[in-house]
């Protein structure tokens, strides 16, 4: 099962914002036994956003993940991209609407904003690719959408991160299955990467295991994470490497 | 002008690393005028890093930045895709290794690596794609690479960030011209971004000018940037808003 996420907003091509959207979603689908194979980032422009959502579609992928792009400004046309990348109509969703609704009077009687009535920019929120599932947004306005398409799931989550964990954990995750992955992180002493490195092609030959390393300079400790199907396979690298006299710590 | 971003490593694609690379880099490449397209982030692998590769190439970038996967791991073959992806051969560079040699040594005189000698995974970072000008790392091992391909300029850098940034700042900006695009930051009042929204979307119809909007919330305040050619341009747009009872502060 293989994975791409699809990351949206001008802010992250101009570096204004880092996007830890990505590795909060990769971390979560990677958990689940998808390989996230692909991460990509484009503007807020329908045309980028549709190239590359066929793009991804073209190496399809199990899963989908979209982010970004579905507030009221000028500059948010995720939904658009998505409707048109995926030949469908955008609709205006009543569901939606009165959502929202309620979202902007709630904000109202509370203080926070001056007119909690529905102008064009909130309206169009409420407009889903036409077949689209809601996914409900606790925290913010704008909802996002579940599609499956030539049987790619495919999700479409708000941008800004508090909206976007939210509606993934509630409104995502029970729909991609268990937590099936095992990761293991290990502490390794060494006064050097490179010596490290054919132990480590040694265990990647002998083990069905993935190894990820994570070098921090060349102190005397090196991150690496050992991912298995199994606790029994990971044990058995552990052993091996511990016989190869890599010494190591559980973190 | 435009650019690409392409950032390389397993842990990205895991979540267990927020890549903070890929911003960095496109600030300063916002900066000096090359409007970043689009960022793409693939795991260590030869094929992945090859197809986006040259997907990027055929975009036809002026710039493509190329940052991660330079290391002495196992998993770090960055270098051989982008020799592969471009049809050049990887080639043993005397001087790269000369470089190398010498930083193992300094390590192992500060006592801070058990043996300074070459060994294969150590000697790989120095093969660089035929033709390629060296870029000097001055923090870590692994050098990076400036190649020039079909009048795109491609840099090639390593993944650590304290590295990437040094050499990015020592080896590559000078290369790619003068700062010249102007933002100019604005904290808006206003209590609803919603509101905002048709007020921006004339300064986009009237002046010769790119918004940024990063909304933070439903709070009394949102922040925009406003990208011009010029100082004028984005003092017209400013006034324009003014008129238009937005009331905001520079940032």
């Amino acid at each position: 099962m293989f994975a791409e996420i699809i990351t949206i907003g001008d802010e992250l091509l101009t570096g204004n914002t880092v996007d830890s959207n990505s590795a909060f979603i990769a971390q979560k689908l990677t958990e689940r036994g998808y390989w996230v194979k692909r991460i990509t980032t484009v503007g807020d422009d329908v045309e980028d956003i549709k190239s590359v959502i066929r793009e991804s579609l073209s190496r399809k992928p199990d899963v989908l993940i979209i982010a970004g792009g579905l507030g009221p400004t000028h500059d948010d046309v995720t939904m658009l991209a998505v409707a048109e990348a995926l030949n469908l109509e955008l609709e205006l969703r009543e569901d939606a609407l009165r959502r929202i609704e309620e979202f902007y009077l709630e904000l109202y009687r509370r203080g926070l904003i001056d007119d909690p009535k529905i102008n064009e920019a909130r309206k169009k929120m409420a407009c889903l690719p036409k077949g689209a599932e809601i996914l409900n947004n606790s925290v913010g306005a704008a909802p996002g959408a579940f599609l499956s398409y030539e049987n790619i799931k495919i999700f479409v989550l708000p941008g800004m991160p508090k909206e976007m964990k939210a509606m993934l954990e509630n409104e995502v995750l029970h729909r991609l299955g268990k937590r099936i992955f095992l990761q293991k992180k290990l502490l390794v002493e060494i006064t050097d990467e490179s010596k490290l490195a054919p132990v480590l092609n040694e265990v990647l030959n002998k083990f069905s295991i993935k190894i990820h390393s994570s070098p921090k300079g060349f102190g005397k400790y090196i991150g690496i994470i050992l991912f298995g199907d199994s606790e029994e396979e990971i044990e058995k690298a552990k052993k091996f490497m511990k016989a190869k006299g890599i010494r190591f710590e559980e973190v």
